[in-house]
């Protein structure tokens, strides 16, 4: 009799549906026969303004050393991270984007007799990672959107092992204030870790919000977690970080597989850290880019929740799938999120402003489109 | 009270030590005050050739798209090696390096009340990832310094879920015959996997020596795993993989992370499938520069575990910590193997025929050094 190898799985995995990338530009133009330069992809928050030059120049350099297995410590990247931040190296864990991050804190601390807390509408990683471990995943009511801080804290358990916190929240593009996140991490149990996810960190521009390193001292069960793929422009390369206490590094480091940030990707992510003014244009960009965004959705009467992050979540009505199909025969790559329980809307990275202006155009196109056909 | 953070790890993790790479030569380096051009590194069974001129291109062009998520399904990667190898894109699993695949492969069929059986002297990374996941490891005394297949197929018990076995083996370089491992697998349960890890098979250059793959269709049991880091050249890139049943790679690519392969190191990968010149010199490079360590060896003699890899474990008795040391400060890299229970050896990498000849004279050096000393 044929053994069915998926049953011999454990329980966690056997669940476990992989996630839903955005589509790959190449992907689209294999299936609709267009030029790849003809398509545009506002669907994985990427940075439009195109690589760091001092990031590309280090990049090249690396691939001399192709041969050769990468430095397993991360030496230099993480003692530029070191000194922009006035970290330790040691409460350093670089991870092949911050996905990996996620996933090594959530092995390293949860099992299948955990819970782990994360909110409505968060960051798919949480559930799936929470998943794949069999631990227990508490999914908590989001408020307007976003986390319902309160809510979160009264869910801890003895059980509750690890708390994500998204700030901003991707996909709704919801952010909290510092006194929020001081307000929570005050009520969370010490011996529960919270990470506190803070890949679009780098476009906030007010002074009431929080920075994670800032509250690391105060609270030792903090994990703050960072990206090089959205506003530093290197998601092809996968750099993501996480600073903690020394002792909670030393215990992600032990899982981390020792070559899980590459070569080029090392040298890339140091050269950017000194590329102050690629940061600032990719802040610019955005502001721009959101303000455009909203003010066409605003131009066509479509409700959308403000956005602090690199993105913005558009409530289209019943009709979002087939208006994502339209949008891509129009070669425009947007972001469907019935996956995330928010079947209404469309998640649209912001692109460049003629990036934007396509968009918009197609949207309105293909809205009026289903008005038609409906 | 201050909390022990590392007493909140989950067990497996708590007992965990991190796998100990070969030395960076920047780390070297950075110690001894030398020029990284003045070091030679046969520490980690690179290819010494340096990177082929096809995957370059490839990793140079693919930097333009640096911003871009990477293709989360690796089409074209894919698509070459289906056509390698003749299996269909839907067996195929990559990885992060092998590493990635193989603890992925631990995570996905084992779990703690698992038993897993590897042999003594085998890949570090066996015991590793069955450690982080607490399940049982279980160390098969060697015989001859290569897998006893015999007494583990004995070992499989009803706990049991996976087995891994790596032909040739790496630190030993010993290589089981088709027959042998055929033999084997036959006594192996259907209901157990067995992890046919051929990290080093390019450099196989017997007819007698299985090819994993050939076995696919008779053992559904069977996930043969490979790498771009040897042979191929790409250990910078980190890219493996593994070729399996369709249900089992299904279950694989669940718990893959989405993007745990790069951009760069995609391209680079499927370019240098194409580059036969490139195999081929590094077969015949690894095939003299093993015939010329031997015979160093001999020289010296100096007893050694003929190799079938690209690498060779020498034995140079009690003294091989403070050899390996009065190799470094030769500025000569090679690799102590006392963590994986053999501390009279050392493992040498193949280079070129001057950086053999090189780690020769030091070894000679070093060797009358050390009797004078002693």
């Amino acid at each position: 009799m044929a053994v069915d190898y998926q049953s011999l799985a454990v329980k966690g995995v056997q669940a476990l549906s992989p996630y839903q990338p955005g589509k790959p530009i190449e992907e689209l133009a294999r299936e609709l026969g267009l030029k790849p330069a003809e398509i545009i992809k506002l669907a994985s928050n990427e940075n439009p303004l195109g690589p760091s030059e001092k990031a590309l120049a280090a990049a090249r350099e690396a691939l001399s050393e192709m041969c050769l297995y990468p430095d397993g410590n991360g030496f230099d990247l993480k003692q530029a991270l070191s000194e922009r931040f006035g970290v330790g190296m040691d409460q350093i864990t670089l991870g092949n984007g911050s996905n990996d991050v996620l996933e090594v804190i959530a092995r390293c601390f949860a099992d299948r007799d955990s819970e782990v807390v994360f909110s409505q509408y968060a960051f798919a990683v949480y559930p799936l990672v929470t998943q794949a471990i069999g631990a227990k995943g508490v999914s908590v009511p989001a408020k307007d959107w976003g986390h319902d801080l309160d809510a979160m804290a009264d869910a801890v358990t003895e059980r509750t092992r690890l708390v994500f916190v998204a700030n901003p929240n991707n996909p709704t593009g919801t952010v909290h204030t510092a006194d929020a996140i001081e307000g929570f991490l005050a009520k969370i149990p010490e011996d529960v870790l919270v990470v506190l996810d803070e890949a679009y960190c780098e476009y906030l521009t007010g002074t009431e919000y929080p920075d994670g390193l800032e509250l690391l001292e105060r609270f030792p069960n903090l994990i703050v977690c960072r990206t090089f793929s959205k506003a530093w422009g290197l998601a092809a390369l996968r750099v993501g970080y996480s600073i903690s206490s020394p002792a909670i590094a030393d215990i992600l480091n032990r899982v981390r597989q020792p070559f899980n940030v590459d070569t080029v990707a090392l040298a890339a992510a140091t050269a950017v850290l000194g590329d102050e003014d690629y940061l600032n244009r990719s802040r610019e960009v955005n502001t721009e880019g959101l303000k455009q965004l909203a003010d066409g959705f605003d131009r066509m009467g479509l409700p959308y929740i403000p956005s602090a992050g690199n993105f913005i979540a558009v409530e289209v009505g019943k009709q979002a799938l087939a208006i994502y199909h339209a949008l891509l025969e129009h070669g425009v790559i947007v972001r469907p999120i019935a996956g995330y329980g928010m079947p209404e809307h469309l998640r649209v990275s912001v692109g460049l402003a003629k990036e934007n202006e396509r968009f918009l155009d197609a949207l309105a196109e293909a809205l009026s489109a289903a008005g038609e056909g409906g």
